[in-house]
């Protein structure tokens, strides 16, 4: 770990550095439970009227890696829709790496004095470009944890939450 | 919003004190979640086998107001079981409010310098302070999606994500 001097410390409950390591964490975990589903289910099983899977995985993809690209100066892209672009479970882990690839690269060109800046987020959400990382990843979180649901419901032991 | 000084703006992600306002809107948040429920179905529905929503909020309480109780010195308590002690939606109610209030006492006493110490928590979970803090976090939004999940299969609109 790197040590912080003494005035950071004081102020200091995470840095960007940590963000990406804590979030990568999340990401693999999110992986994992892709691939737990069987193919079919993944793009079609839902429960209570609720978006399938594969739908859930796209918004996330769409949500966390377009707001991020916006932060470091590029396009944010549509935010309504989340249109799945992936046609069997192998197709989406690949857009799936690809997407945190662009993630992370973004995340961190993102310069470090600018997390309390407050932006608007795909032209609409007011708050700190910290305050929106957060519901970035606190969205991954709760979507990720819906689809735990379906797989248990199918029958299949989703991976561990606390394996990251 | 306060300001921060340069030197703190560049290794500063997030502050103390913007943790709990953070969390402290996801508390609220999971508090309409267990309003939303019907009495009955609260602490007895539930999908593939997993555990009812009372014992899912019961977990959280135990988790985050124990941990973070011992990282203000004093006794996490059992993190086994989580047995649930309400009887009742308002009875639940109450003893959330009660924890959250305890919850967030502790957290304002750990000392911001203190952050990225390394701890076991409950006597068995190794990692930062901070890494604690948001495994914490981050079990309470995953667990609570999963109510979601049950309150939309009872076909219950669930209080919206993002109104923190």
């Amino acid at each position: 770990m790197e040590s912080l001097n003494t005035k950071e410390k004081i102020e200091t409950l995470i840095k960007p550095s940590e963000l990406l390591d804590h979030w990568q964490g999340h990401r693999g975990l999110t992986r994992r439970v892709i691939e737990a589903f069987p193919e079919k289910e993944f793009f079609e099983y839902s429960i209570g009227g609720m978006r399938p899977a594969a739908q859930l995985i796209q918004e996330m993809m769409d949500v966390s890696t377009g707001g991020i690209r916006e932060m470091a100066g590029g396009e944010a892209g549509e935010i309504a829709g989340h249109a799945v672009k992936a046609t069997s479970i192998a197709d989406t882990l690949a857009i799936w790496d690809e997407n945190t690839a662009e993630l992370f690269e973004n995340l961190a060109k993102i310069p470090a004095d600018k997390f309390h800046d407050r932006i608007l987020s795909f032209g609409q959400y007011e708050g700190t470009i910290w305050g929106n990382i957060f519901y970035f990843l606190d969205n991954e979180i709760h979507h990720r944890a819906q689809a735990y649901v379906y797989l248990r419901s199918l029958g299949i032991e989703p991976p561990a939450f606390w394996d990251r």
